[in-house]
């Protein structure tokens, strides 16, 4: 291996994500028990939110609009209009969760800082990933960090050549196999994959990987023994 | 000079970004015309903004939810449910509007580009600017774009310290004296105004700059003759 840059997923690999989400989907469909039970709520804001991923791109932004069309529609417009007040203010409660990190993370990163270049890798919006980051208190770590508008094949390779490196001088590690794994693999990158207990239906893939620049971890620590120096 | 990089700002330099915006506030004063006169709908709904750049930050996603916060705000919760579907479909449109290249671009990034390393760097959403970039056609004139969650002086200390260069080696080229010009020169790079008919009031500045890393140009076209090796 003559890696030089090591990318980390932020969400749900460095720090809790996910459940900040399904908290707020679950007081969101408590706000529109009246028009549909909670399961076909959380399909209606699924749907919404997949079919708006073209137009918003990944964040906590697009998911507020998400969530007010979704409110417009599973209503027929008949929702109140105190409940876009509401929840604009989920937005903004999200906005403002405290940072958790995952175990071992900064005996990870400042074990391999000393050897790799380090960025953050992640989809999402850019003042909200560096507000978390700051709040996290791991800047210093990494060199910088890369916002990437999705996380497929052609993302990896325009992340690689402003990197200014080659394929299999890049290493990905991170929770989802369907983004932080599977395309960095197809480029000709090293991957890690670090599971988080859950997962967004979207990022979600059944798979049993086997690929020599593929490595699994059942923890992020895990990942010290396939790259330290 | 040893410049190596020079950065572009997008919105109202290489293309027509503030009409649009313009448009669009025109449309919301007179969807709320009932509450407020159109004067101070738009007070509000830039006092509303610029309370939330810290929140959302810059681009359309965030000015969507401003827009939505301001009309329950300015119809004290009083406007019909379906505004907010018109508001969102602003938002749409606004995400969907061609790209008009100002004069002279390709012409003066065709020149540059075999001398320079040319960036984009910009406030604004993500996946938004990469459409931009698409739609103009101007990608292959570009080593890649920066999003910048702001454009202050930490913020170019930060985008030279990830381009690997010193802040002599580094020129913006923009249309805003606050945000392209000012805190480029306050940490020691260059930077060249290239002013646009309109701007938006947060960006605006009264000055008159002398400095001799700073150049003013009447059109784009003419910072050729500044920076042509």
């Amino acid at each position: 291996m003559k890696l030089k840059v090591i990318a980390f997923d932020a969400d749900d690999t460095l720090w809790v994500n996910e459940p900040y989400f399904q908290n707020t989907e679950r007081k969101f469909c408590s706000l529109l028990e009246d028009f549909l039970p909670e399961h076909d709520i959380s399909k209606e804001l699924f749907k919404v939110e997949v079919d708006n991923l073209p137009l918003y791109g990944y964040g906590i932004k697009g998911y507020i609009l998400s969530m007010i069309e979704a409110a417009l529609k599973i209503s027929d417009n008949k929702i109140g209009i105190d409940t876009i007040n509401i929840i604009l203010q989920y937005g903004r409660e999200m906005l403002n969760e405290p940072i958790e990190l995952l175990d071992g993370v900064e005996h990870v990163l400042s074990t391999l800082k000393t050897d790799y270049r380090l960025v953050v890798a992640t989809k999402g919006d850019l003042l909200d990933q560096e507000r978390k980051l700051k709040k996290s208190g791991l800047s210093h770590y990494f060199h910088h960090i890369e916002i990437m508008s999705d996380k497929k094949e052609d993302d990896y390779i325009k992340l690689i050549k402003h990197l200014d490196i080659q394929p299999e001088e890049f290493m990905m590690v991170g929770n989802s196999l369907k983004s932080d794994v599977m395309p960095v693999l197809n480029i000709g990158g090293y991957a890690i994959h670090v599971p988080y207990h859950t997962t967004w239906a979207h990022e979600h893939v059944e798979t049993s990987l086997s690929h020599e620049k593929f490595m699994q971890a059942d923890k992020l620590a895990d990942i010290l023994s396939s790259v330290k120096r």
